[in-house]
């Protein structure tokens, strides 16, 4: 790769010199009415649906970006999404990119932003990293008045009999905060409420985001919360949202965060980013809304879904798709020569060495990503994101053997030059998108919960079979008497390996997957299906990148990353 | 008063038949250039002061609109200044009004909106009672992520030796949230935080709020919140956010909030709404950015200050002007016949019935207020907040009682017929800011902190001295000793009583103040001190407002109020 002159400067510094466009002219390019558009500033606006011209007429078609399983550092989708968009819209095809909202949370302790990099971002950088339109707090709050009405029906004599300690809803914070994991409320006596014990999530952990990004317009919204369980009652049955009657106060909390927000790449190509999900306990992409909206507008719709193709691009398919009807015309697996190391047996420290051994190596675990996605009916692209370090040697290792396997595969530079470093990769996916597809999801909604759960494990993940936690039998139990068997299922799984064990790289197989707990989120839609540790409030480390954040002389923020 | 045609409406109604003008024209004929307007939608805007062009210019002259000691349902202090300031504008003169935010979380319980009524309301009402340009969220935000960071330090090893004890800083929502008033937090084992018990307010009633209001600029936001005390170290020694390094990220925050918001009332006059602090815990006004910068474009700027001229005006005075320098040309005192005959000893429920008599034994509580805003050099205008109910022989005894004592005084029907309605009262009000004052503030600076509050005591509330509880006095030798004598002081007292008994009605003397804590918040700058009962956390009531709120088909908000 030729070193580019940007090769040191940080991506903040490249987005800040960046001349953007006003949104007004953006959205009118996008051919976005200009009554659709609520700005907020000059380069962003909200996009109201209802108000736009021949909405039912276009389906764009959606490119899904996913990936290999990741290292630690991530293998760049954002960044692919967006170079890979700029390179579809230089080929004068009418293109939207549809990506999530960053949560600030994890901004302020190690992650950095989430707007892609180099010259592949979306932008203003800044202030889609930090407050943005406001949508993650309106969630917030709407999370939090519910838990504050449900806190007042226990202390106005709990007509409802919810029983305190099996409330399973918890308030939120768009924080790394680990000292609001597990706390005691209700304290300090008769008028400071009933005590019990519950805990804070950070906001993309919530249902209401969920809920908030599978919707598919405000009345379905509105729907969702009402179906969303706060607990249980003494005599243990569900208690919704609609027993207490408090969905009309959180959809008016709701009802212009749902309008997607628009954006612009460093190129000009128009950007929806709405909606942040995890992609653990979540469903990792964002809002139904938002894509459906882009494919309303484009031709091509490029989009993310987190971590690999089995976490996110299955959830993609089997959850989003399956409400909002937006099932991918191409997958492209985001992969990259460190990761391919990695799987080949490399260590962290020796990840920016040549080693075309270990690329090799490190293969079978990109093969069962394109087998997953084939699965699926639809066709694999392998995308590999080029770094400066990687020789020729590496790269051609992964095409010729892509080649050799009949698997459609082009490198991008998207890093250190945008769209034009990803010109081979728009051609692949352009055909990949006119090739045949014969989309189906993995299982029926008629499967029961345990027979969806171990189509996951071994169709996707390729393991033998599943062990279920006393906690999760019990938990399946209650799932068959309140008859949410036909949901489908949310899996909560490390990302570093197909199994449930982080430290089981490549293609592993022949183990069981442990299902520790299970958890009905009957709004979003879904059940959640915990395979080991799960962390819904990350803590800050020692030196939290929130110290070297401030504000210059200007205003300007400096520090973020 | 003659019956509108609007005497049955609800505000919401009014406010949403409005034909609003788009926020740009608001903009441009209140003389802000174009590239100084970030829209937030299509009818609120920020305002950048840093790009209006002779900033120091023009220093438009304050009329500040307090009130007498209010009812439990308010005496309509934001409706008269959004009437007055149209009929100051009526009249030709350059007119901005300034008011504060309203918190969204009073509103979920009982309390409505905080925008004005019936003719004299700005807008869009029900955009600026919920989320309105995030300002609120994003003080939450730096709020809890200083929190984050102070927990996060005691996890990773407390280097700065602080007192879990002893932290003073707590967590905030903007909800109305009684369970979280005392909670235990960083429970559930040794990754999950240091177990510590604490609580959480209300946005409005943090430091961070109040240091946001007082600010003058970002550099002084910035300082302030360097100088914020978060608690103390085992040695009891102040820590400070300083300490912790944590200023810059606050700001980073806070960045863009603290640029004003640019709204309209009906009458398309330009309204600054911008920062909401607590009246008891806080100084109760709206930021000093927007009325400074209001100050620069206009020649007369309407604003509020919470509760009555003993809390609200006397803090305007000793608090924000000293900081802020804007010191007001004329004071209104909000009085309505309901508050004079409730302090005539009518009951609650007789309050709608002709009492003339009644009206007058209320006059002495009228005059303590005038007298109040004479002592600082500043000529006071009793404005009337006219009710339907009201007879003429009730509002002549006040308006007879007023000519006799030399004191300015107009009957206003504000909310009936807006601008056109206070007429009189304007003409009355620029009589009262072309007279000579003479402002000065109560105490100096260099007066002890037990000084400043016997001055308050007894010149302003006409007690005749001061108690301290054993924690007071425990308190007053800390801030001694720390050297925060020099701090001005911030009264938390009954709104109802010049007392800190809520009961004693009328003008009462002979009572000794009693001062049960005392909080410095170095960052704000002042000393909050305690008397009687004080909340920083509301409750929601039995059958809180929340449950009859919705969205209509047409995704526009109901029951607001």
């Amino acid at each position: 790769m030729a070193t580019t002159p940007e090769a040191d400067m940080s991506d903040l510094a490249i987005a800040s010199r960046t001349v953007l466009k006003p949104i007004s002219e953006i959205a009118a390019a996008a051919g976005i009415p200009e009554s659709a558009v609520e700005p907020y500033g000059r380069y962003k606006a909200k996009v109201d649906p209802s108000l736009l011209p021949g909405n039912s007429a276009r389906r764009g078609q959606v490119v899904l970006v996913s990936g290999m399983s990741p290292t630690p550092a991530g293998e760049g989708k954002t960044t692919m999404v967006v170079g890979l968009a700029d390179a579809l819209a230089a080929t004068g095809a009418k293109t939207m990119i549809a990506l999530r909202e960053p949560s600030v949370g994890p901004s302020f302790g190690m992650k950095g932003g989430a707007t892609g990099g180099g010259q592949s971002q979306v932008l203003p950088m800044d202030e889609i990293n930090l407050h943005f339109t406001g949508d993650f707090h309106a969630i917030t709050s709407a999370n939090n008045l519910l838990m504050a009405l449900v806190d007042n029906h226990l202390h106005h004599g709990n007509q409802l009999g919810i029983d305190p300690q099996r409330i399973t809803f918890k308030r939120v914070l768009d924080m790394n905060d680990r000292a609001l994991r597990t706390v005691v409320i209700g304290l300090g006596g008769s008028t400071d409420g009933v005590p019990r014990e519950t805990g804070f999530e950070i906001t993309a952990a919530s249902e209401v985001m969920a809920v908030f990004c599978l919707a598919t317009g405000l009345e379905d919204l509105r729907d969702r919360l009402c179906r969303m369980t706060i607990g249980y009652s003494y005599s243990k049955k569900p208690v919704t949202v609609d027993d207490l009657g408090a969905a009309g106060a959180l959809a008016l909390l709701l009802k212009d965060a749902i309008k997607p927000n628009l954006v612009q790449s460093i190129a000009g190509t128009p950007a929806f980013i709405h909606g942040g999900p995890f992609a653990n306990i979540a469903h990792g992409c964002n809002s139904a809304i938002a894509t459906n909206t882009a494919r309303s507008l484009a031709d091509i719709v490029v989009t993310e879904a987190g971590f690999g193709t089995d976490l996110g691009a299955e959830k993609f398919m089997d959850i989003k798709a399956r409400y909002a009807g937006c099932a991918p015309a191409a997958v492209v697996i985001t992969a990259t020569i460190r990761a391919l190391k990695m799987h080949g047996g490399v260590s962290k420290e020796e990840l920016g060495d040549e080693n075309v051994v270990a690329v090799r190596a490190g293969l079978p675990n990109l093969a069962r990503h394109a087998a997953i996605i084939k699965k699926f009916g639809i066709p694999p692209v392998i995308g590999i994101n080029q770094f400066a370090k990687d020789t020729q040697a590496e790269l051609e290792v992964v095409t010729d053997w892509a080649a050799a396997n009949g698997i459609a595969c082009a490198v991008a530079d998207v890093w250190g030059q945008g769209g034009a470093g990803a010109g081979a990769l728009a051609e692949t996916v352009l055909r990949a998108i006119e090739s045949p597809a014969d989309f189906d999801y993995l299982y029926s909604l008629d499967q029961t919960v345990e027979e969806k759960i171990l189509a996951l494990a071994r169709e996707i993940y390729g393991g033998e079979g599943v062990e279920y936690s006393v906690k999760a039998h019990r938990m399946l139990e209650q799932i068959h008497a309140n008859g949410w068997d036909r949901l489908p299922v949310c899996i909560a799984k490390t990302q570093y390996s197909f199994s449930d064990d982080p430290q089981l790289l490549g293609a592993p197989s022949g183990f069981r997957l442990q299902i520790r707990e299970l958890i009905p989120k009957t709004g979003a839609g879904f059940i959640v299906a915990i395979t080991g540790a799960l962390t819904t409030m990350p803590g800050l480390p020692k030196v939290p990148a929130a110290l070297r954040m401030d504000v210059d002389g200007e205003g300007k923020a400096v520090g973020l990353s």
